[in-house]
């Protein structure tokens, strides 16, 4: 079986042969077709559609490489859309940076590749500059991925924790820890049954409609740290409080029975394509209806509000109020 | 010793501390202290100096991350901005993601993100947006870099391999073969002396004065696979020749003692602060001038020719004209 060799990555003629038949290849656009030492974009591309870029990287050093709902390439696209997304832009180029671990085989490093591909299709966005390094082995596990990526904010938008007052309406798009409740299945061998599936997926058309509704404060894709991370967040942007309603939050059966088997909470579990949205009470009822209308949205609830009182605080289901610390560490290492 | 800790990439409290205490004070700007998901950067900005966008990344994997002349936060910084100045563009933003292995000295990440501030001073750009991810020990070999770099390519310009032709002249901006003599001295334990030293440096304003000769045609940082690998990439985008002469090669003493005890040629060596230059042979000695006026330029030297016959050769020092290969892989792995 064909593996990864140092020479992909030196700058000799096997490099120029992996990029040349996979990249190229799979990525397949001008402007990496260019291959030139930087991908070079047309500026009115983005003046069309914003007055401000909307610039964002994460790493991804995710394990396994595959699971139920996607693989780290999938999730190498999904993150970084996401978090161009979430200020409002249109996501539209990514650049991709491989580190690759000697040895590894070639088929993983196309499966993965054929994964961003498709993925990069499907959110609209074509990955237009790259750079592949590889380590002798035992210097990295397997394969990580980096992404950052280039959208425009629409003129007059304004997104973001600052905008948070007291009374909004905190809305959650969907089921909650699905992603960190897969990994951790996987991980740990739970064995727990089919059920349990990552929810990465690129937001950018679950969030497009909400561009239009007046009363749209901040929004963040929840995850490492999962929803209780991003409403610390948005508690220490707004100086206000969080307090929302256990029985409100959606949560899967599966998840459910993870978090009731190992005592751990869904809200602390990192989430791939999951939003948490404060909005004006007045805008609420739209920001709900419009979630619901996209089939990544369905499941889109109320789960709380806005208080002057500072901290984030939930309500039981049995009705005890507990205050929510922000966890020292997240359950478990490379979620995402 | 404090040291890097899971904790520090989970999404947690610590994670915010080590943001807050080591990330925002160092990399200072507005907008990296608005800790968004996303950097927002006035699109009037770019429009100001181009009608492109430049956008490239790399990511660093150097072993030893410190070494005579840099260290890898230095050259995360250097090679980014100069994939970016390389088409003619003021490098302006980066990103930057950090991959950390548990364990790490939290003195050697600050040693580090100290570095690529300082650098980030001297090249004019701003890190505006970053990540964090923290693996267990073994799952990376102590700290890899990846950064993406954003700036304006001058409106009318449009440098690129493609606008290479036959009599244009090919210009080295300095000595070859530093950076990758320097690392190779220290991961053979050659024991060679005190001389060597990484040519890792910005050159945006070595740069800058080429965007005004007319009949510059192509630039490129000639790191890994070096100037050979360079002349190769030119000959494919141009399907013209290079020609080059060995004895107009400018060589420090000591990476020529280097090349001479292993039998290696300093044209395959990774450099982090060469430039190969082709243009027309009425600019070629304006271009030269303008280099040898620069600190970073003083040793430019006319290097060779392009020709119509294809390929890449060298008229050696006794008068034997040899075809250049593109070598297989490089001489080392992780050297940039």
């Amino acid at each position: 079986m064909k593996s990864i060799e140092l020479a992909h990555g030196s700058g000799g003629r096997m490099m120029q042969q992996l990029i040349a038949d996979l990249f190229l290849q799979a990525f397949d656009n001008p402007w990496l077709a260019e291959q030139e030492d930087q991908a070079r974009l047309g500026l009115s591309e983005l003046t069309g559609k914003g007055d401000r870029l909307a610039f964002s990287t994460d790493s991804y050093v995710i394990d396994p490489l595959f699971f139920p709902g996607g693989d780290i390439g999938k999730l190498a696209v999904c993150g970084t859309v996401n978090d161009i997304a979430v200020s409002g832009a249109q996501p539209r180029w990514l650049s991709c940076g491989f580190i690759l671990e000697e040895g590894l085989p070639l088929v993983t490093l196309e499966r993965v590749v054929t994964s961003m591909a498709q993925t990069a299709r499907d959110a609209g966005v074509s990955i237009v500059t790259g750079d592949t390094k590889v380590v002798p082995r035992g210097a990295v596990d397997k394969l990580f991925i980096n992404t950052a990526g280039l959208g425009a904010i629409p003129a007059g938008l304004s997104w973001g924790a600052a905008q948070i007052d007291v009374g909004d309406v905190l809305i959650v798009s969907g089921t909650l820890g699905d992603h960190g409740a897969t990994i951790l299945n996987l991980r740990e061998q739970l064995g727990l049954d089919g059920d349990l599936a990552s929810d990465c997926a690129p937001l950018c058309t679950l969030i497009a409609p909400l561009v239009g509704i007046s009363g749209v404060k901040a929004l963040r894709d929840a995850t490492r740290g999962g929803v209780n991370a991003v409403l610390h967040e948005f508690a220490a942007a707004s100086h206000c409080g969080m307090e929302i309603h256990e029985s409100q939050l959606p949560l899967s059966p599966a998840v459910r029975g993870v978090c009731e088997l190992l005592g751990l909470d869904a809200l602390n579990f990192a989430n791939e394509g999951k939003l948490l949205i404060a909005a004006s009470a007045e805008a609420a009822p739209a920001v709900v209806a419009a979630l619901q209308r996209h089939p990544l949205g369905e499941r889109a609830a109320i789960i709380g509000i806005v208080t002057e009182k500072p901290g984030v605080r939930m309500n039981g289901l049995y009705g005890v109020r507990r205050t929510l610390e922000l966890p020292h560490a997240e359950p478990l290492p490379r979620i995402c």
